[in-house]
């Protein structure tokens, strides 16, 4: 299995697997979710944290680095997933009308390799 | 389209176009990437953020909030699918085998019903 | 010592020393330390991150948890400390303001027990 | 006034008066400020989201700028005060604990300008 034959709705199914099987279902609902996964997010961030741009590019090509960073990678998507399972969202409908909305605010005319200045409380995906 | 039928693969495409297309990959770096995923992972809790659980609860099926909770879970997935673009990372592996590591972890028996007590700089998904 | 008698320029002495000592300077760029920042309060978090509201408030008068959530919230204080040094900021006048402003926003007549409802991009301290 | 001669003390009072005039104490309680203390830090850090090292250096000395990440850190501040006032916690004696440990964790001799290479949960102020 790899991500060009695996749905969302599968990996959906293998996270709501685990967590049922705990009964971890009181715990896992909206605020403690979103906790978590910013939570994760800032785990993520930590192998990052002291390092050049250029040092956080070359890290992620080292063997070990790049498994540890793909273990906060998966905790982060799995919260990611189990909050779409308590919301009953479809996370590829929700993501592709988002994109739509970036694009709208973010033309590719005036936006070909302009950072996004001044924060602005939105994404810039 | 929903998550019954989308690849991973068909939604890191999505976002990896719209990178290309803006030609943000200068900004897309995996330091950066981190910072915005835990960025808009903050932007979702904030939605929860003064709420008891009964109310974070209620939120998620109200219209207007359940949109915007949703904008925010397809700005951290978006982040999310970016950083394994740029790491050339297979989502699909790499969320079973961090699950067979978890399940290792939390063993069904022992883990039923109870709440990780401690922080642990683990994830308990 | 203590927080009756000790001011901010003393604690900011504290930390600024303790970075010039090891020479750490170079890494504690504003970007470095608001990640910092950041990857620590969620490090304060994860101690709150499966618990109930009335949980939560009971792991604070617990002593090992007490310490343990204390160290956190040192490790935060030191962040902003430094990047308040990085910056050359006075954190007495710059806290003052703010909240001069924050009182415009949230009269004491409306904001009486109100919790603020929907996400704002604004603290609400 | 000025850091340089407010206490620690002082400025919890200014928080503690804004929350107690408006009956917040009661949405105050640990777990949400250490969310709220997290989301702020997202806010600053959103600051230098897409900045190189250099341009966030720069960005600091600019007024606007300036002020801006000058509020999002009374933010933090703010949040770091009420939690103390929350937990009745000392942060002077908190934060020297703190330092005396990292002094241990990292001695000046083999920490000179050597930053931390592998995330371990733990701060390295």
């Amino acid at each position: 299995m790899s991500d060009e034959n695996t749905t969302i709705a599968e990996l959906k199914q293998v996270v709501d697997r685990f967590v049922s099987e705990r009964e971890w279902h009181t715990f896992h609902n909206p605020k403690n979710l979103a906790m978590s996964l910013s939570i994760e997010a800032a785990e993520l961030m930590e192998h990052f944290q002291w390092l050049t741009q250029d040092e956080a590019d070359a890290v992620i090509g080292q063997a070990e680095n790049r498994d540890e960073i793909g273990e906060e990678i998966a905790d982060c998507l799995a919260y990611l997933l189990s909050l779409a399972n308590v919301m009953n969202l479809d996370l590829d409908q929700t993501l592709r009308q988002k994109m739509v909305k970036n694009a709208a605010k973010y033309p590719v005319e005036t936006s070909r390799g302009v950072a996004r200045p001044n924060p602005s409380g939105e994404s810039s995906v």
